[in-house]
């Protein structure tokens, strides 16, 4: 199960740090991944996508704190933002789209084939994330100049 | 399009007001939906599913405020929660799952198949939910005798 789950885990590690390089312009740096027991990661805005495959079913969820989120966006964007706005909570849906897709690319390629439901995001200051599922939930911490984000992920097979 | 999210809409409702009245025996009268333009639903504790088919992908959330949510736990658990434990987040979760297990069985019968992600559960005072779709978001108010919860369904076709 857990060799698996590193399977499943890895994709969205590479996909996270490419998008983010890529489109922000950003240096990532990952750390260890995890298996989360507690509910630590607490994020001011989050991106959560279903994942539905013939294999497996799971949930990706990207925990961003403020400082870093700002950043990404006015990198991404070309333009400064002073909250968490609404055009800010759209670019991290965005940004959970390209991850999700990205890891869905390069997981095709291993033989799992997932389809994508649409992203939700949430904002709200300290909100916790939580994931109903029988799998263990592997967190990977990234950090960047401006601050950390946490991605989040789960599979039941 | 709107006849088609319609016809998906009604089952989550039918749906939500069966789970709530026969799991936690209290009566639920749902309002008028609407096609969400705004942020305004803030929950205390929000679960969310993705859902996938081959028609149409989409992702549902439920929204409780606080008072709503305890009083449903006490109702099911048969203990009470003075706050917004792990134990009520799991209820979400819980809740969250039957609820679109019984749409998934409406909409089947009507043709329309459907295969559920995992939930994911969100926790913190005024957490606001969006939704990054192409198609409208409708949202259902109910009301119960402790206070209120929302329903947000969203589908792209």
């Amino acid at each position: 199960m857990l060799t698996v789950n590193v399977e499943f885990v890895n994709p969205f590690l590479v996909s996270a740090v490419n998008v983010i390089k890529t489109m922000a312009n950003t240096e990532v740096k990952p750390g260890k991944p995890f298996v989360k027991s507690d509910r630590i990661s607490k994020g001011d805005v989050t991106g959560i996508v279903g994942l539905r495959g013939v294999q497996a079913k799971g949930s990706m969820a990207i925990t961003f704190t403020g400082p870093a989120i700002l950043h990404i966006y006015s990198q991404m964007l070309g333009e400064n933002a002073e909250e968490i706005s609404d055009a800010v909570v759209d670019c991290v849906g965005e940004i959970t789209n390209m991850i999700c897709g990205g890891a869905k690319a390069i997981l095709s390629e291993k033989g799992y084939k997932f389809e994508l439901a649409i992203p939700s995001m949430i904002a709200g200051k300290n909100h916790m994330v939580f994931h109903k599922t029988n799998g263990k939930i592997i967190c990977i911490p990234f950090d960047t100049i401006a601050g950390s984000f946490f991605l989040e992920i789960c599979f039941e097979e």
